[in-house]
């Protein structure tokens, strides 16, 4: 422990103070030491004026000393053999301080230490009792008087990995608050050497860890992020929180493809790729921790809610259908079962038993836990909500008590809302709590935090799956570098992605060509500036003759003389008959390399935006949940007696096409919208193509 | 006060003894009297055996016996004058006595006298002292102990007005937690006479009613909802949350506009248009009464971040924009002398003034104050919000009443948000609400308060125009009864929606007609039967000869037969140029009668479904508000280059449709699909009618 100070607030004295604290309590097996080269004792303990002076050569070093004094120290751990450092001080490259983060993490890697930090609130190992948290849990009231500031983590089995150190304490203090221990908390900080992906990797496969709970600003590979989180997800549930939803817009918007990708939606497409669990806020992450690591795994997604209020019923139920449960109708005969259970106890004539079942508020405690174990015992319904009021008279101060053996047994995912802010209140969440069983404060949030453990099974197969997607190398085709942005068809074909029978014409003498084409012909101006030429005025449907064609192609001349663009000819295409519109583009994003957008195409594409997005490549079985995604999956289907597409050939088409990115370095982005399926065909009507700069 | 027993924990007893107490307290003005034939004294408290026999006539009576015994009760009542009575007991219309439930409003409106309930938590008046709340505020724990089971409600200016006495409770409960008072607490019960509706337009009048906070199920009347809504949306914010979102489909879908039309959709129609505040929780109901009670109103929406951690700043900014406030930067010569204040106080380089403004963890109290001062003082904000967190060390305990008179002065809009679960976060949370500052545990909850608040101004403004529009009264047609449902052009021609030249083809022979329509026609299916034509192939585009045409006839009257359909001939309509497909629809919804349906048009109208609601009739400024609404209104607008449409046109146009149901009781439903708008016309290329079944 490097940064151990004579003044107690010192960030150094705060960890130091921590770690002798967790050794005297026999949490931490190791010894703990101060090195300070200026005081030999702190306190009752003695200090060491280096590294080399210590007594055994340490396993870890814990950094808490200003960014000037951090190299020596780092030179000296190397050279003692120290394994791994902490550097939870500020003030290195988040203030520009770019190479002396550089330099460490040479002499670290050169010497094989592991380095977290710096900047980070660091490590919190409650299996360990290595704790490198500097926040103090007390803080001084102006009467002089302390008070709790800050709660201790319990130990249990979410890990906490954050980017947010503010936000990793309030994660780790609200799961304290609520019974719920971790595992560990990490906050990565700078990320010089250890990196959120290192983290994620390490706890896949911890066998105290349960759940991942991640808060997440950015990412700096999202490729490994995706290979680690597919490892983790299939072992264990990983939430993920992402901040920074806002599209910023820097990237041009040359293409469709372009503006329907926006940062968090390539994110959002990443997590459902490799089985991530998103949560929408802090406090879902919380919750869906809380969750998946008390509950156990539901067989669907079939929900009962019982209740003795009729409000808090129907908000659960509209919440359930938003988060996607089913609250089928308790069928009669149990019913008629639940009913006769109570005859001649008072169970009001006018309960509601279908589903939300509501007791009412006449239900007693008895009445309400007996009814719970009749509905958890039945085999219609997967997983449950319970919410007992304790306002109402009837039902006594003991209710969770009695219901929690009730809920265990059940060996059923179920989870209580507890409403109200009153002692009681409190005292009846912190019950079910202390008894494993997950409480909430509003039906909203006990919904969804049910159907973040129901979909835990989804999210295991999405990871498996992932895995499998075959890994292709590049393989860039010969002509590959010679390609020009006008010959957008060869990469298509490629991926067996065809084209209407067209001509180019370059000169009025083309024309003749135009024999080839049965009329009428689609005419499209020909130009290498990327554009939407339909917006300008470039493209040209229905022309039956010759003599029209030849008008058209002197338009299409004056109309690039008067924009100022390279006037490259007149393309003529056969019309296409009519079908669906789609949408199929691939563009390459900073964090995840390249992606592919799918959906509804033609005119209107992006404002109805009704597209899904996913990282390339994909197999067949990834598009076919891409189109379950859209409402464009919903005609293709066949929708209001529509003709059905060739899904089957299209999903395997969109997974060729998948590749085109990965396949071709030159290319930037490629487009081909509409592509148009009828029953018989896929036509890439119209599709423009991007090289990267130094293709171009 | 009826139905005080010797068991001091009926709900009369309950109620007895807090009028009592309130009456000792000095809340309560008036006497409290005790009816009981039976007892002569219950505890110190004398009994009197009737109404009759007490010695002044009271004002109110509250009516907690049994339903046998009310209805006695209330002929006493009725003859002494009483002038309101509350039924707080169950078991009346909900348990299917409703002939007790109508005598009862029989006496009552024969005397005048108005009756709250039954089946109701009944009445709480801060101020006047009158409270029939029957729950008690403590509970007996299982070792013989009381606990603090629902808090009491303060004094204040929320009015909470409830379809659920157990939520009320709750939200009473959780803005007492919170520090923030009640005007009143009204459950309205099963409504025998005084409604919702009733209890809004009262309060809409009242001095210290500030905000009105409704959980609603459902409605009776939804036009006088509207009306009494509206008339207090001028006075006062109205907050409501509608439980029962999902749809329950029973309607018949035999138009796309019924099925675009769910029950939530027009209900939030009806609460845009009358200026009501909608929250989307009882969270939120509540989170929203404390911003709309304490805040000031906002001028504008560009809001401030103010922090010292940047992970719930950047969750603030994202939230921002989702709630629809501005988060611009702060501008140059604002930041640096935001930066000069600081200089040499430690304010650290790294700190990111954009906005949010992070001052970053080693900003102190003092600086916080400071800069919070700065920024609030900025014309180029209307509102703020702050989020210091206390974790850091740099944070005193003392930052809640060191931050309050800055903002208390600066006399706009700022809410703060609190994050931690300790006593110190509670405290400074406590200490915020005390100074009548709204404070939040999350940023989300915090930002979309403030929104609420920023909405405030809108919301009257809705309100008013509201009730700007003209009253229509039904001015049937004399024509009206005499409709058949092919005649839909009658009404829309009434209203100034033309038609493309068409001809009625009956006979084969009527085909000779078809010269008075310029070829290629489309050709339509007439059947009586409402049905989508489309789908079943009853409509060919761009027929071009007569014998195509009579080829066409042909098929339709074999299309007629094959499934089984009163063939009443061919519609051949002129063909209408490329433009934008509209849906117009208008229904009747049971709760709020006449509604319309304005959106995107064509096949995959209900697909896509972009549209917006709005109840019957509508100004064209309504309309106006209703595109805006659509990604249509982006369309019409001239999106991507394409040609404008007249909006103001279109809007007059709908306008007059909106009034077609309300002027024409035999029609039940009405739809122009696609109703097809380009620069120059707006023609209905296809339309249909449903009329009333006895009208049929």
């Amino acid at each position: 422990m490097a940064g151990v100070s004579t003044d107690p607030n010192k960030l150094g004295s705060i960890i130091f103070a921590n770690m002798i604290e967790n050794r005297k309590k026999g949490m931490l097996g190791a010894n703990v030491y101060a090195v300070n080269p200026v005081h030999d004792h702190i306190g009752d303990q003695r200090c060491y004026a280096s590294i080399a002076s210590l007594p055994e050569a340490p396993e870890l070093l814990i950094i808490a000393v200003p960014e000037s004094l951090t190299l020596g120290l780092i030179r000296d751990a190397a050279k003692a053999g120290v394994r791994a450092a902490v550097i939870v001080t500020s003030g290195y490259a988040e203030s520009g301080k770019k190479d002396v983060e550089r330099e460490i993490g040479r002499i670290a890697s050169g010497h094989g230490m592991r380095i977290l930090g710096p900047n980070t609130i660091g490590l919190i190992d409650t299996w360990s009792g290595v704790d490198s948290l500097f926040l103090r849990p007390t803080k001084m009231l102006p009467d002089g008087k302390e008070i709790s500031s800050l709660r201790r983590p319990l130990r249990g089995g979410v890990v906490v990995i954050t980017q947010s150190g503010h936000l990793g304490e309030v994660i780790s203090e609200e799961l304290a608050a609520n019974k719920v221990g971790i595992r560990a908390l990490v906050g990565t900080g700078n990320q010089l050497d250890v990196s959120i992906e290192d983290v994620i990797q390490y706890f896949a496969d911890d066998p105290y860890a349960k759940v991942m709970a991640v808060y997440l600003e950015g990412l700096r590979d999202g490729r490994r992020f995706m290979e680690v989180a597919a490892h983790a997800a299939e072992r264990k549930p990983l939430v993920v929180f992402k901040v920074g939803k806002t599209q910023v817009g820097a990237r041009a918007a040359l293409t469709h493809t372009s503006s329907l990708v926006g940062d968090y939606g390539v994110y959002q497409a990443a997590f459902r790729q490799c089985g991530i669990i998103e949560a929408a806020s802090v406090q879902e992450l919380i919750d869906y921790s809380i969750s998946l690591s008390l509950l156990p795994e539901a067989a669907g997604r079939r929900a009962a809610i019982v209740t003795n209020a009729g409000g808090v019923g129907a908000i659960s139920a509209d919440e359930a259908e938003k988060a996607g449960l089913q609250a089928n109708q308790l069928e009669a005969e149990a019913q008629r079962r639940l009913r006769s259970v109570f005859r001649g106890e008072g169970f009001a004539s006018n309960a509601a038993l279908g589903n939300p079942i509501d007791l009412t508020a006449s239900a007693s405690t008895d009445a309400f836990v007996a009814a719970t174990k009749q509905v958890l015992s039945l085999p219609q319904f997967d997983l449950a909500l319970l919410l007992p009021t304790h306002q109402t008279p009837a039902i006594g101060t003991e209710i969770a008590n009695k219901l929690s053996p009730v809920i265990l047994e059940a060996k059923k995912p179920v989870a209580v809302c507890v409403i109200g802010n009153s002692d009681l209140a409190s005292r009846i969440h912190l019950e079910f709590m202390s008894n494993g069983i997950p409480s909430f404060p509003t039906p909203e949030r006990a919904v969804r935090a049910l159907a973040a453990a129901a979909s835990r099974r989804d999210c295991r197969n999405e990871a498996a799956s992932f895995r499998k997607v075959v890994r292709i190398r590049p393989r860039a085709s010969s002509s590959e570098s010679r390609l020009s942005s006008l010959e957008v068809g060869k990469p298509l074909r490629s991926c067996g992605i065809a084209e209407p029978r067209s001509v180019v014409v370059r000169t009025i003498g083309d024309l003749g060509k135009l024999r080839g084409v049965p009329f009428p012909v689609a005419c499209k101006l020909l130009t290498a500036q990327p554009l939407h030429k339909k917006d300008i005025g470039g493209v040209m449907l229905g022309i039956g003759t010759s003599a029209e064609a030849e008008s058209v192609f002197s338009r299409f001349r004056r109309l690039a003389a008067r924009r100022g663009l390279a006037f490259e000819g007149m393309l003529a295409q056969e019309m296409v008959a009519d079908g669906t519109e789609l949408i199929l583009g691939s563009t390459r994003d900073p964090t995840f390399g390249p992606v592919i957008a799918l959906g509804m195409g033609g005119t209107y594409t992006e404002l109805i935006r009704d597209h899904a997005l996913a990282v390339a490549p994909v197999g067949p079985a990834e598009v076919k949940k891409m189109l379950e995604l859209t409402k464009l999956g919903r005609i293709l289907g066949g929708y209001r007696g529509e003709p059905k597409v060739d899904e089957e050939g299209l999903c395997k088409l969109v997974s060729s096409f998948s590749r085109i990115l990965i396949e071709n370095p030159s290319i930037e982005q490629i487009e081909v919208n509409p592509l148009i399926a009828t029953t018989t065909s896929i036509l890439a009507v119209d599709a423009r193509m991007i090289l990267k700069k130094d293709h171009r």
